[in-house]
């Protein structure tokens, strides 16, 4: 950790913060030059940090060393996680597909839109039971009746499901449910539920926050992972810039970015990545060649009249076009579809 | 609700749409024109946005007429609601001071800085018991010891009190302790714990998201107001965006555009606002200045030694000249601190 | 064109609105809601946009219907654009590679660097003679030196040269010496450059600015097209945004968007984009897998040594390997390296 | 400057890097710490900045101890810069109030608006000639005839008169007829026109890029500064963010901020960074609370007839009223008016 005192900092100001990194039981390095005296405190960052050196009043800045993160680390911990959902592997040499309504909204059009699906070549279903909507006034999902209509029309088609939770005391119930659960862009930062999930024994997938650095989504993971769940499925969704052709803007730079970092396995959201139906295969193949370890993606059997999402979502046979196409790319990666 | 069409749409593309209105009961408009068709939507837009005429794929663009929040808006009830946090009026034609610590740490920590802020002139008192923290590895707060603390401290300097709330489960805990409950950025958009603040029969102070419109703030107290809880103390507090000088970017063109928009109080936050402890007295009187209600300060009796936002929480005797400097600002604005 | 009035407009405030909007040969549409007036301009939008109905104080909010702009639009011209960049096609089935250093620095540093690009596959090379540099105090270039240097060295290997304009007097003695001029993202809003280049015969790559918008490039490009040069490239080099990992988010969702709006070429800068050596090779797979033209890579003899931009220039060998692994994503994409 | 090592680097690779700290006549400071290398280099930052350490693939990250600007820093030059803008100081105790249209449209529309904003106690007078418009479409300003229309006007009320520079061959021009040359925020890192402007002679009003940092900013005026002229008046304009309600983001943090780290006068364009009418007299007055040195206010004698930027100029009576509301907001802040 580099702290560095603002100029016309004292010898006695030094000193104090010197003998306090000392106290600690670490090294401290003074390094005055001829405009600015900075310090050094070597040891373990995270005690460090804890010291909180930024909020003396001559203190200019401090500059960490390593990240904040540790279990989700690849320097810890240099080999891919392989992360099991149901029976489907995500992370690796395989290229996986999650496909599916935003939304449970009945039997007959879970079961329409993942029979599509299936036979497109997805590998697990998703469908939200809890949905959480801007307005108030928005179909809010089916709750507890959702949940049982996603797991049905999972088992019927032999397909591991997916689905989002918004708060804590769900939990039991839809880890009893689903494969996985996953946590929406804006719950990224409940830590509360973070550190619940960190206790369910179910893959989690966890999207970015659409004001979340990368940073921010590794410290998300590291409270999950540090609760004892390893299983955890990183997801790049887009962010929130001033673009507005789009509904965020998909930052795909995460994706090799986030594979140095971090042994945990990253998956693109092409729909909510763009907002844009006619953007999403497009944006599925960039997926695919920048290394993600697999897409979800919004399928409806009928758009036009989807309770939510419905202007992204594909039409069935959008969605086979898109995996079709997806082939050549999934291959010239080197993985399998 | 305007629907544009995209270019080369059929006329039969177009009646499907201007029956689908006709058949919800409300008045449909055909403008043909000569690059676009345009099809207009006359009734309760409210019903209209649950018809998602975007998910059309001949659907170009929707554009809505009115604002999709109703309840917390001026042109509903056209005057300045006043909240009642404890004995104070929050709205209206007086300016409050909520100031404290950014976490309870310790009955002593609590009574030496309520002490000063009380003396210097602040109205409630602010502490928090469950932190939501970026990292696992910080401070988490002393959760239920520190709601004891906070109210202990609060009645022995006659001040209200106001703390965060994170999880729908710990509501009746927190509305039993304190006189407001504060939803933090992170949670703006957890809707389940809106639903449920709706209920809590207590004050909510509503922090803007780091990535939500001024839009979405209105649609998060609509959440609370449509429960049936007309008591919430709206809250901005600086945005994400890409300066890096300054935590946030604190957004005060908010606050004259909420002021018009909703009949609901907001203050500010200068502590989370610019991060900065040096920038937060100009900036309080810029709050002043543009027609905030009140503001939430962070102040720690000892800041070098804070466990958490200590580079952004005052020293007591900063505070007190923030205060002094306040007031001729306060009187300006035609107010009284 | 839609004009939403403000609530509480009267009726003489409509007609005065509804009578401009005759008297300029359009036809008025009157549509008087429950909540809100809403009144249509049927006609040419751009006639409307200078009579600036936003600007009446009981306006509440103007709606185009159209794009604002048109030359550039494939509504008007729905076939591709291959622009001629030396004997280089771009746009079509054809992908290219434009790669260089950042900025020309000696004849031997750019012969060392021509070679190893053309070998290992570029078409085109890049090189900055006028470097617009944020600090007064970094390497600015070398000027009119730096440009023949380039002229020599793309005819010595027979490649195309394309370098940056900073300064409408700079025009006739750039296009002179190199095959295209590329405007930088801090000029893509110089709009007396944008014309002057409209009038210069030669090819323009047109960066896309840190903060605007797709419409914004595309407007810039309507200024270079509407003075005669149709001969334009666009190219998407990442935006700013909250996100500090990487130097910019490169926004890819522009490349299909952009291929939908307009019959201009686009190609990708991943050095730019992302900032990092690293991830450049990753991100120009996704740029192939989106549907772009070709890419823009700095590519520098010597990284460590280079004197601008060296950390996100590729090591001669990096760059070879990038080619190589490229070869299956634009065989995927069905076009032709 | 601090330099960061990669995990895993060798001690040869450090061992480069300090013989190359060494070669320049700087001290290297070697830290090798348990998880990773810190090499410090201590001297003149800004020789070390030409070196370019993060260009070594073997760094991870490089991080400098001081401000890259020099000239501009309050560091270097503590006292307040009073710049005379024609016969008004800018700086120090007193706050100006630069008024009048977007852009010369006619010498009536100019007198007219002269008139008023000189009566409502305005002291220079604002209006383009030549007008960066995003649209080619748009009304691009009189140019010359525009130029000599400010001069009489302003000769004709006692007011000194600011306008907009676009291009490097204007300025001999624009500094002939105008007491100050104003760079828009399109052209702040336009550095050849930055350049010119140092050795042009007359005051210059810098403003803000819509993506520019603080820091960034600071640079564009430190390259004026360097060339000579040091009578650079800053301009809070507003930055680009995700929030749609307004035209901008008013970032009065800048304010504060700014005034710490230079000696230059900044003033606020409250139109700009609103683009909502209703929104200028509050922000105008925040920006008076927060510490700035004065406004910079678009007024019209008729917005709804303005051929730009109509939707938030101030109608005269409307910048009667604000002048008047200002004066105790200026008074509270110790300034006069």
């Amino acid at each position: 950790m580099i702290i560095i005192l603002k100029p016309g900092s004292t010898e006695s100001e030094a000193k104090e913060i010197l003998a306090h990194i000392e106290s600690e039981g670490l090294r401290p390095l003074h390094m005055p030059g001829t405009e600015r005296v900075v310090i050094g405190a070597i040891g373990d960052e995270r005690i460090l940090e804890s010291l909180h050196f930024e909020n003396y009043p001559q203190v200019e800045r401090v500059t960490p060393i390593l990240a904040p993160y540790k279990l989700v680390s690849r320097e810890i911990h240099p080999h891919d996680t392989i992360v099991r959902l149901g029976g489907v592997s995500v992370g690796g040499d395989g290229f996986i597909v999650i496909a599916g309504p935003c939304a449970v909204e009945s039997a007959e059009q879970m079961r329409d839109t993942a029979r599509a699906v299936k036979s497109a070549g997805a590998h697990a279903l998703r469908g939200g039971a809890f949905k959480p909507r801007t307005s108030p006034y928005s179909f809010q999902g089916l709750g507890r009746a959702g949940l049982k209509i996603l797991q049905e029309i999972g088992r019927e088609f032999g397909m591991p499901v997916v689905t989002e939770i918004v708060d804590t005391a769900d939990i039991d119930e839809i880890a009893e449910h689903a494969d996985a659960l996953q946590v929406g862009a804006r719950n990224m930062q409940n830590f509360r539920l973070l550190q619940a999930l960190g206790k369910c024994g179910k893959p989690v997938v966890l999207k970015r926050g659409i004001a979340a650095t990368i940073q921010d989504l590794l410290l998300a993971a590291e409270y999950i992972v540090a609760e004892g769940n390893a299983e955890v499925i990183l997801c790049e969704r887009g962010i929130k810039t001033f673009e507005t052709a789009t509904r965020n803007t998909l930052d795909l730079n995460a994706v090799p970015y986030i594979k140095q970092k971090t042994h945990l396995p990253i998956i693109v959201d092409p729909s909510h990545g763009t907002g844009v139906r006619e953007l999403v295969p497009a944006m599925s193949r960039a997926a695919v060649a920048c290394g993600a370890d697999g897409l979800i993606i919004e399928v409806h059997r009928d758009p036009p009249h989807a309770l939510s999402d419905g202007q992204q979502s594909l039409f069935p046979d959008e969605f086979a076009a898109l995996m079709h196409g997806l082939k050549p790319f999934v291959e010239a990666s080197g993985k399998t579809l």
